[in-house]
C-alpha cells in the first residue's frame, strides 16, 4: 500500500515556492467560496512520527484565512471528556457549515495506539474502525468534506530522521525516548497503519498518503489536493451526495521506480532457471499436501513477457497440481453477474496453483481507461478487490500478484519483432498499437491500482521485465520465497 | 426491535383467499416485467425455528413462475464447498440478471448459529456481519434487489409451536431434539437475531420482519412486499443506484397494542407515587456514587401528558443531579451542523441524570411527517441513532425510551380542556390542531421507529396515557426498576 509513498519525491526550492505562490492566492479564492458550500470541511492529518505533522498544519495556517478555520489537536484527555463517550470530544469540536477543521489525528489516534501497543487485538481495530466509518459516512451524508492525510516515512527515511532527532534535540531526552519507541515500533505502526487505512479508505472519506520524507514535497502535496478538494466541494450541490462527484488525485508515479536496466546473462539464466525450477516443484508438492492453495497473477503491459513467465513456471509443476485461466472478455453469462463472479467461479480447492493470465484488475486497468466501467464502478472496485483477496487469503491462499513492467521503447521494439516474426505474428493486433497510445493513461491507472491495492498479505511483486530472463527469474524467486514462508507458518 | 412482529396477527381464510388470487397475477406480471430490471433478485429467507420458512418457500413456489427463479437451501457443505472461502458456496449460487434466487438463511445461518452455540463473542459476530454488509453492497452496487424476511415468533408462539410440534413428529425424535434445542435457546437466538439485523439493515439490503406465529399473516405479509418490491425494482433505471428509490413498507401497529383501559384510583396513586418518588431518589444518589449515568427520554402525541410525568420524576431527585431539556426547534448554528450535534452537546457528565422532552427521534417524527427530512434523510436516521444510542449505553448510560401514547379522543378531550382553562391555554396552539389532522401520518412514523429503534440495551417503554395517573407511575416503576437492574450489574 505504501510503495508510491516510499520513492523520497522532492521538490526544489524554486519549483515550490513559485508552486505555493500560486496555491495561496488559490486556496483563499476557494476557502471564501467554502462559505457557501453545502457543510463543513475536515482536514484530517495523520502520520508517523517525524513526518512533520506540526509542522504542517502550521503552514497550512500561513496559507488560509484562519477566520473560519479551526484547529484542534486532541491531545490530553479532560476529565470532563473521559467522563462522556468517547466520540464526544470530537463533535463538540465539528466545524460548522462552510467553516474548516483542521484536526490532528482525531478519532484514529487513540486505537491505532492502542492497537500498536499490543493492547488491542485486530477484532477490536476492526471494531473501533467500523464506528469510524459509521462517524464518517454520518457526516458525508451530511454533506461534509472530509479529506484524511496519512504522512508516511518509508524506513529509511525514519532511520534518517530519527538519526537527525538526536542531534537536535540532545536536550531533551523526552523527545528522544519517544523517537526512540516510534523508531522501535515501525513494523507494527506500519502494519497498523494499513489496516486501519484499509478499513476506513472510502469514496466519500478518502485517505490521500503522502510521501513525507521530504518537506516542500509533502507540504505541497497537501495544499495541492487541498485546493483541488476545496474546488470541486464548492461547485457541489446542496441535494444528495453523489460518490461520481468525488475528484480524482494522481499516484505518485510507483512504476517509474522500479530499475529496468536490471539483466541477465545468459548463463547465469540457465543455471538460476534450473535451480529455482526444481525448487518449484518440491514446493509445489509440498503445498499440496499442506493443502495450502496457490494463486499466481500475472498483470502488465502488452509484450511485457506475462506469457513466458507463466510457461517458465508452470513447466517446473505436476500438471495434476496446476490450472491456467486466460482472462479475455466475459461470457454473457458472466455479464449478467457481478463482475467477480467469474473469478469466484474458477476458484481453485485447496493444495492448488492457479495461475491467472491477466485477471480481477482489468477492472482497474482496461475497463477504466476504456471507459468500459464507470468512475464510481472502477472506484469502488479497489475496496471490493482487496475484500475479495482477504477472504482469499484467510481460505488459506497464497496471493502472489506480479506486474511486468518495461518502457515504451522496448515495447515497440518486441511490437516490431513480432510483426516479421512468423510465429509471432497472431499475437499483435490493432488493438494492441491503440492501446499503446494510451500508454500514460494505462500508467496512471496501473500506479493508482499498485498503491491502493498493494497489502501487506498481498503486496504487488513488481518485476523489470526489459530482460525477459531476468523477469523469469524474479518470478520465480518470488514465488518460492513466498512459498516458504507461508509453508514455514503453516509447521510452526 | 420485535415489538412489532410479537403481535399475533391474523389473516381470515376469506380474506387470505381473496388476497391471494389477486396477488398471483400481479407477482407473476411483475416477474414477468423483471426480466428487464438492471439486476438479479436475492429473496432471503431467516427466522425462528418453526416460524414456517420451508413453506413459506414452496408456497412462493406456488406463486411465481419458476422458470426463472431458483431456490437454495445450503444445508450441508460439501467437501468441495469446504475447500474455498466460506462465501465460494453463495457465490456460485448468486441468480443473473432478471433471475430471482431464494435463499434459505444463506450468509446469515452460520455466523449467527456460531453466536448462539456460544462459541463466537460479539465482536467474532460483528466482524462476519462487517464482511456481509459489504458483499451486499457489492451487489447492491451492481443493481441486485436484495431482499431479506426474518420470520419471527413471540416466546409465547413458539412454546405453543413446540407444543404442537410434539403432537405432530410423535414419530421423529430428531425432530424434537432439534425444536428442544432451539426452544431452550430462544433467549440467545432472539439475541442474536437482534445484533445480526440491527449490523446489517441497510437501505440497499432492508430486513423485513415478519409475525410468523400465523400461516396466512406471514405469508400474505411476504407476497405483499415481495410484490411492491419487484414492481419498484422494474422500474428502476440501469444508472447508478439512488438510495432514495427504496420502497417504503407499512410497520405492523405495534401502538394499537397498547391497552389504553389501563388506569388507577386516586387513592392508589397517592400511595405508589409516595413509594416510588421516595425510592426513585434513593436510587438515583446510588448511581451518582456509581458514576451511573441516566437519560430519560419522552416522546408521544401532543397533550399525552409528557410534562407532567417528567415533573413527578425530577421532583423526585436532587436537583443538583439532574438537567432538563426540552427540543424545539434547531438554533441556527445547530442548523450548520450535522443534526445530531446538538444531543451531543448536551449529554451529561456521568453520574448525572439527563430528562429529555423530546429528542433527536424528531428526525423520525416530526421531520419525516412534515417533510423537513427528505427520504433518504430520515431513512438513515434509524440507523444512525442506533449507532449513537449504542456509544451512550457503552459509556456507560442508562438509556430510557418513553412513548406516551393516547387516543384521538381522549387527545381532543385534553385540546378543549385547555382552551377553556386559563392557564392551560398557552399549550395548545394552531399547530396542535394541524398536527392532529395527520395523527395516521404520525402513527405510521412512530410504528416504524419504535419497530426500528427498539434494542434490547434500549427498549421502547410504551406507557398507555389515556389515564394520567396510571402513565406517571408507570414511568416511574421503569425507571426504577431499570436503575436496579444496571445498578446490580455494576456491582456484580
Amino acid at each position: 500500500m505504501f510503495e508510491s509513498v516510499e520513492l523520497g519525491q522532492q521538490v526544489s526550492k524554486e519549483s515550490y515556492k513559485e508552486a505555493v505562490d500560486q496555491l495561496r492566492s488559490q486556496l483563499i479564492t476557494a476557502q471564501i467560496a467554502c462559505q457557501n458550500a453545502p457543510g463543513p470541511i475536515i482536514v484530517l492529518i495523520s502520520g508517523m512520527d517525524g513526518a512533520g505533522k506540526g509542522e504542517l498544519v502550521n503552514a497550512l495556517g500561513d496559507m488560509l484565512d484562519m477566520r473560519n478555520v479551526m484547529i484542534r489537536t486532541f491531545w490530553e484527555t479532560s476529565d470532563e471528556e473521559r467522563q462522556r463517550p468517547d466520540h464526544w470530544r470530537f463533535w463538540r469540536q465539528l466545524p460548522g457549515r462552510g467553516q474548516i477543521g483542521i484536526f490532528f489525528g482525531a478519532w484514529y489516534t487513540d486505537p491505532m495506539r492502542h492497537h500498536v501497543e499490543g493492547n488491542d487485538s485486530d477484532l477490536i481495530l476492526e471494531h473501533d474502525m467500523r464506528r469510524i466509518v459509521r462517524l464518517e459516512k454520518m457526516l458525508a451524508d451530511d454533506h461534509a468534506l472530509i479529506l484524511k492525510f496519512w504522512l508516511h516515512l518509508s524506513p529509511e527515511a525514519q532511520k534518517k530522521k530519527h538519526q537527525n532527532l538526536k542531534k537536535k534535540h540532545h536536550e531533551s531526552p523526552e523527545m528522544i525516548k519517544r523517537a526512540m519507541w516510534h523508531f522501535d515500533h515501525y513494523p507494527r505502526i506500519r502494519d497498523a497503519a494499513e489496516q486501519t487505512i484499509r478499513h476506513t479508505d472510502r469514496a466519500h472519506a478518502r485517505w490521500h498518503l503522502i510521501d513525507a520524507s521530504h518537506k516542500r514535497h509533502r507540504q505541497l502535496r497537501v495544499f495541492t489536493i487541498l485546493h483541488k478538494a476545496l474546488q470541486s466541494f464548492t461547485t457541489q450541490s446542496h441535494g444528495p451526495v453523489v460518490e461520481d462527484s468525488v475528484m480524482e488525485v494522481e499516484t505518485a508515479p510507483v512504476l517509474d521506480s522500479i530499475d529496468l536496466s536490471q539483466k541477465l546473462t545468459r548463463d547465469d539464466y540457465r543455471a538460476q532457471l534450473e535451480h529455482y525450477q526444481k525448487l518449484l516443484q518440491k514446493r509445489v508438492w509440498q503445498a499440496y499436501k499442506q493443502r495450502l492453495s496457490t494463486i499466481l497473477l500475472f498483470e502488465g503491459w502488452d509484450a511485457s513477457g506475462k506469457g513466458g513467465s507463466i510457461r517458465r513456471a508452470a513447466n517446473a509443476m505436476d500438471p495434476r497440481l496446476v490450472q491456467q485461466i486466460s482472462i479475455g472478455a466475459p461470457t454473457d453469462e458472466e455479464k449478467d453477474h457481478h463482475y467477480l463472479w467469474r473469478f469466484w467461479r474458477h476458484l481453485p480447492r485447496s493444495g492448488m496453483v492457479t495461475i491467472y493470465d491477466r485477471s480481477w484488475y482489468g477492472r482497474t486497468l482496461v475497463e477504466r481507461v476504456e471507459g468500459f466501467a464507470h468512475h464510481a464502478e472502477w472506484n469502488r472496485a479497489f475496496e471490493e478487490i482487496n475484500e475479495f483477496e482477504q477472504q482469499l487469503i484467510q481460505s488459506p491462499t497464497l496471493l502472489l500478484k506480479f506486474w511486468l513492467h518495461i518502457d515504451p521503447d522496448e515495447q515497440l521494439r518486441r511490437f516490431k519483432e513480432r510483426e516479421v516474426t512468423p510465429w509471432k505474428q497472431h499475437k499483435i493486433t490493432d488493438e494492441d498499437w491503440r492501446n499503446r497510445d494510451r500508454w500514460q493513461d494505462y500508467e496512471r491507472a496501473a500506479n493508482e491500482m499498485i498503491s491502493r491495492t498493494s497489502t501487506r498479505e498481498a503486496p504487488w511483486h513488481l518485476i523489470a521485465a526489459n530482460d525477459k530472463k531476468f523477469a523469469r527469474i524474479e518470478v520465480l524467486r518470488h514465488t518460492i520465497e513466498q512459498m516458504e514462508r507461508l509453508l514455514d507458518e503453516v509447521q510452526s
